[in-house]
């Protein structure tokens, strides 16, 4: 790579990022990118497909990631703890990679119809990828997909959660709390219902 | 409406899910399904946007009726408790009236990528509605988004028990059995990592 390409992606990525909150996602070109960035196009094409992909990049690698760590957990956990495992490990790592830009890109999905149907599809892959995992752990197929979908819900809650105050609690210990909230929420409803 | 025209709406989807699943939603026109039910394209006009709605025709209402729901539950209920309730009271309801062709349709979605992000996208609005009942009863917006999450899980296991076994057991009771599943695992998993 030429010396003055240094630190290219993160000087690509930073300047989309301003881009996109000053204009709106929909409204920014890979040309106004690239001169922010001081970049010619040929130098964004060898980190970004298109603009989509400077908040994607990486994504792709989540549900593996996920349905991995779901399989390498220790053998004598159920499969639930298991998916608890892999959340706050994965989560941790992703957390501390996006930290730099984890609030302002939420607010630049959040305002996207476009980008909001691409974090939905996103997560469904996570959620596929999870429940064959745990299925392989012994889960029969839907069981394994509801405990997917709730890890997905843990995980965006615990997400949101750690944006919006990065130093009260590390990403593991949000997703514990979530999933305890889940919990005492449904604990209490079933004892006040059976009356 | 022409006495010969009764029915219409149900022979249009009777045949449009005959050919759905016969050579797969792509590749299905709506003039197929006028031809196989016998009636016009007009008359299609008249019930349905296009085929896509055949299939999701009525759902736009599901946001609305949860939401509903949840806000007119027992005032003295948790708002995971009104959650519940109206999963059971408004899944009944659909249950009862999509019977018929459920699994069907099930297959259909399943089989096609543009229907499960359909399928996606509408509950990510049912999610949004029920997480604004939910702060209208109380809960905070992270807490609602949370619970809503969880709720759609639920519905959509509930749902899919329901059409394997429909005599097993009434919705309502898989909605109950769901919410359990998940406490009890959950509760297993806290048990044994805080050894």
């Amino acid at each position: 790579m030429p010396r003055w390409e240094q630190g290219a992606e993160d000087r690509l990525r930073d300047a989309a990022i301003e881009l996109f909150l000053e204009h709106g996602y929909e409204n920014v070109t890979v040309t106004q990118i690239t001169e922010r960035a001081g970049l010619t196009r040929r130098t964004f094409s060898r980190y970004f497909a298109d603009k989509r992909d400077v908040l994607f990049a990486g994504s792709e690698m989540l549900p593996v990631a996920l349905a991995d760590a779901v399989l390498e957990a220790d053998a004598a956990l159920t499969p639930f703890e298991a998916l608890l495992t892999a959340l706050e490990q994965v989560g941790g790592v992703l957390a501390d990679r996006v930290a730099h830009h984890a609030a302002q890109r939420r607010a630049i999905v959040a305002a996207s119809p476009e980008l909001r149907e691409r974090g939905r599809t996103k997560f469904a892959d996570v959620a596929e990828a999870l429940a064959g995992a745990l299925r392989q752990r012994g889960a029969s197929p839907s069981t394994a997909a509801l405990m997917a979908d709730v890890g997905v819900a843990i995980f965006q809650t615990a997400f949101g959660r750690w944006i919006d105050a990065p130093k009260d609690a590390m990403f593991a210990e949000r997703v514990r709390a979530a999933a305890d909230e889940i919990a005492d929420a449904i604990g209490a409803g079933v004892k006040s219902r059976s009356r």
